[in-house]
């Protein structure tokens, strides 16, 4: 049977501020520069999930993308769009919210939800869109 | 003489909320939904300046688009990018950031520093790949 | 008051073909070539519908995005979306759907729609990424 | 000698509806939703055709661009440009237009015509902007 | 009958450099910074030419696509792609090829050739995805 | 510590030919058509520089977004941007520039100078919107 790699995207938009929780507001202005300013900016952002498996043989899917598109809906984008990444989102607290520390945390949401045989094969995250970033839960 | 228009594109990241700045947080979360979140929420915004005027027939310009590219950095861009536009910038001071008010302020920064013959013709402000406004002066 | 122009993108799939409905299938595809296809063809239709209006000084709004995103769905996208424009589509019936004669029929579907004092201003339509109409009433 | 993969975009328009050809339009529909609709729907597909190989150090190529383009027009989008996917395609015959069962045959109409020693090494389809799916032949 | 415009876009890549042809490497420099490198450099255009005309009832078009594309590809693109626009292009000699006068000579190749009742609307040239300049005739 | 991919987008416009530095231009007019045009033609290209690496607990980078794009500049940008590939580039002589060639001598202006412990995955580079070239160190 064939192993077929699907992916959904999907966008949210955020406040953030890049920070170290244990930092003062001069030293992570120091080490994030314009991204530290302690009044936020914010970003639209286009996530990418991919999941990889066979094919069934019976509805031609790996797995109903509408169901995939659900799954990251609750698990994911309903907490981070139109939120503060920093305040809002109980699964991010005391992250700095880093597009890799996302990128990692949106993959530990994701991973054990996905119904077998299929599998989360790769969680892509654009900041903007000349950054992105990519895990594959290695 | 030909009458050409010129577009440059640039691009900030900036966080806000909507709010009508003489309303509770509650009133405004109702005529503002989600956009209204007191913790703000922010966007990749594409900012698309438009200038016309007559092509001049020694530099085949209509005007150099470095020298727009800097007028609308220093202008507009420096002071939005990676801002609170609620917060952040004295020239929004009192404005509700909709993409509307946005539009017509940053039309009201660049139309008397566009150098003559050129004119300003019309500045277009994406908040989102699905949502953009456009204003000419009108 | 400033006179401001919003823009919403949405996008639907369907199925068509060019015919002109009485003509044979002989006739249509000397008219159309492989638009005519009597077993269809298809599109990932983007839809963008633009209004313009003063801003309302309350709210910062020429109109609020959201009720111009329904109006537009329940005018015009749940009609289309995942249909055969020649034979689904009660206000279709007995249009050739070229995209000409598709936009003028959407702009047709919402001018009446939009409340005062906004006003539709342009409907454009892409049948694919190289090819466009606009429609503005005129 | 470098192992490089070049790729090439190329794009078709097509009908298709979500069938398994043993089923009812009911029980098509309880699985696909609206794909089903038995008056069919359609889509812009975009296909990326990606070869890998060494470098030829007379021509500095993997292969020809414009080979490897014939190659995926002859056998895959002339097949299936403005035509309906579940009937006017002899290769597709039986099988549910699934994007997994379209990626997985345009792979088999393929992966025997690349000329050595480049080798097919992966078919994206894109049914939409937001939904995409792979095959690496695995 | 319903005044629409049509659009379609078409690329080409080409070399070129700004340089005033009566002037001296060091005074092209000067005007021009980078643009002006003797050896040249090069841009893939995007090209989007619109017609606008009533809706002819019969085939529900302004005007065949498939033609327009044609008159654009002879009178215009087939010149220009994988050229050098200072040397290679008779309708160009003389002229200093800022996207300004580029976009200019495209009208004058285009605007006789579209048949009436159409006639061409607009032309804009995209030397990057940030610039862009448009012409209408003024 | 989780293993992450950062990606950075540059562009550059640049003309070149594609031209064996032994052959006769009529020779290469042969094997590479209408890109070996004695007088030049050129693109825009799109630059995709692709680190990978753990997760710094501190910072939550991969590495500093900034200092990737001050490398791939300094060391790779800023010597092809305006440039005439075939002429102007030390690193690039005796080269002949196919997006093939390209990616590959990109990759080793790069790989010596990413900060350990991150490494340099992948290299793309887009000659057009429908042609990029891939390459990662294999």
């Amino acid at each position: 049977m064939p192993k077929v790699r699907i992916t959904r995207r999907l966008h949210f938009s955020a406040a953030h501020r890049l920070a170290h929780p244990d930092r003062s507001d001069e030293e992570n202005r120091r080490a994030f520069g314009d991204c530290a300013n302690p009044n936020w900016h914010g970003h639209n952002y286009e996530l990418e999930v991919t999941v990889g498996g066979p094919v069934d043989p019976e509805s031609g899917y790996v797995m109903d993308l509408k169901d995939l598109k659900e799954i990251v809906r609750e698990r994911v984008v309903d907490d981070l769009d139109h939120r503060n990444l920093n305040l809002d989102v109980p699964w991010l607290k005391g992250v700095n919210p880093t597009t890799e520390n996302l990128v990692v945390q949106i993959w530990e949401r994701l991973a054990e939800h996905i119904p077998e045989p299929a599998a989360l094969d790769r969680v892509v995250l654009w900041e903007t869109p000349r950054h992105r970033v990519e895990y594959g839960g290695e």
